[in-house]
């Protein structure tokens, strides 16, 4: 189950990662109501299918043993001990992982990242999820929040961020960023793109990652330009990343990679050329991600199928 | 062996990581000169000891096996394949290793590391080396040449450096740093410390680390600005590298870390207030390094042990 910030969707995942059915449920507020949810979808499948055990992937920090959730900036569980609560309601055994972490995992098992040794998984989404393999095997951290990439300062000097920093990555390499890089574009440059324009007049909340890749695509230059700028900050980020745990691999996964064939080249040559050592140095690769969406929802069931 | 660009130093170690002999030369340049230079020390010791094996460490990216130098910006070695020369000069199994990473394993196995997990080790010295342990075994990357922290850039805005970039961790948190933020500090300020101003006007090149940090010690207040400074700075840089890694333990080492209570309660609130989700994560301990300068050479002496 991915457990998000306004919906939660739960999938039926044989051995080989198939998704079998599914079944999904507004995010509602309150730790019991969201509880009660939780346990509802689970069991509308377990009617259905005969069901062994099940993974919750939320976006938040997660305790060492993958049974608590110390805190999910979108949900309302707070210090809580969620796989027992959930297991009591459904009977079922239950595990919790960081949504990057399944995500991450089902490609390393089913995806892009088959067969891959160090790996870090980029999420661009609403912001950016992350996390990183060895072996294929998670790696945590020491206190299992390992890595928090989309609050690196990426950008010096770069816009603020609800962090308390400024020039987080992900204000710069994320949906909502491409949002914004085209909004202020169009502040500077107004005639460079009347069709977005005339959305940004009419409310720039409509202005979304998906509408400018959308006129990228058309070949709007403007939209164009929003989206290179973000292949340049994707390209140094991950090269700020790469002096710390020198990837064989990078995926690419998460709602914006749907648009990496706009920007995967260009964010190359940027690593390329902004790596310590450049030259002198294996270049790790630099995939897209191929399970989409699913994905959280696929590698959370392979960890409840491993941990049970 | 401890293989630097102006002097090599070898030494016995038993297998409690104990010094019982040491013995250097100058460092050659060309390569057949260098190899024939350790061979000598080696030699040397060999002659007053039953020695099993040798470790040499050194900065500078090694080849995945342990046994070539790809690229050494102090050394002679170019895609050298210096184990198997250095095996044949004295008859004895040689392994290679980064300097960091053999200081890192030392502090590991007989010093301030000693039974840590998720470990990074920074060597503040001319610039920075880094390490990363993961219980207890060294984390090289992919391509063995993780992790380059020296680079990162910390400073938005920063110093250039000599490797294209500007802004790295290293032009800011090093010896050479202390002495660059003194000088900027006296050309600003010119009145406020006398006694570093009258280095400056004489030679800026006299104004060191090590002299800075020991104007620090006597209460000088210029120094003592300059040394808060590169507090901030280790502590905005490690925040930074445990966004990636999430450590339990930070042990900082290299030269500079003779003067650590001098900046290191300055680095820990940094680096806790500059932290991702600081306040809703457990916080790295931060220790001095144990061993000194002895370190790089224990270290790969232990490697040596271990891979004969």
């Amino acid at each position: 189950m991915d457990v998000g910030g306004t919906s939660v969707r739960a999938g039926v995942v044989d051995a080989d990662g198939a998704l079998l059915d599914t079944a999904h449920a507004p995010t509602p507020r309150g730790e019991a109501a969201l509880e009660a949810t939780v346990a509802r979808v689970i069991g509308e499948l377990a009617a259905r299918h005969p069901i062994g055990a099940a993974g919750l992937a939320l976006a938040g920090f997660i305790t060492p043993d993958l049974r608590g959730v110390r805190f999910a900036p979108h949900l309302s569980w707070r210090d809580a001990p969620v796989a027992d609560r959930i297991a009591a309601r459904t009977g079922l055994p239950i595990v919790v992982e960081h949504d990057a972490n399944a995500a991450a995992l089902a490609e390393r098992h089913f995806g892009a990242a088959a067969g891959a040794s160090t790996t870090v998984f980029v999420a661009l989404g609403t912001g950016i999820g992350a996390a990183l393999l060895i072996d294929g095997v998670l790696f945590r951290g020491a206190h299992g929040v390992a890595p928090e990439l989309g609050h690196l300062r990426v950008v010096p000097g770069g816009r603020p961020c609800a962090c308390g920093k400024s020039g987080c990555w992900e204000r710069y390499c994320s949906g909502t960023a491409l949002a914004t890089t085209a909004v202020e574009m169009i502040a500077r440059e107004p005639g460079l793109s009347p069709a977005l324009r005339r959305l940004v007049v009419d409310d720039p909340g409509r202005v979304t990652g998906r509408r400018v890749a959308a006129a990228a695509r058309d070949g709007d230059p403007l939209a164009t330009a929003a989206v290179a700028d973000l292949a340049r900050w994707l390209g140094e980020g991950l090269a700020l990343v790469a002096d710390v745990f020198d990837p064989e691999l990078v995926v690419i996964g998460g709602g914006v990679s749907a648009s990496a064939p706009l920007f995967l080249d260009d964010a190359r040559e940027h690593y390329a050329a902004r790596l310590t050592g450049a030259g002198r140095r294996p270049l790790a690769r630099i995939r897209t991600a191929q399970l989409g969406e699913d994905a959280a929802v696929v590698g959370a069931a392979r960890l409840a199928r491993d941990a049970c």
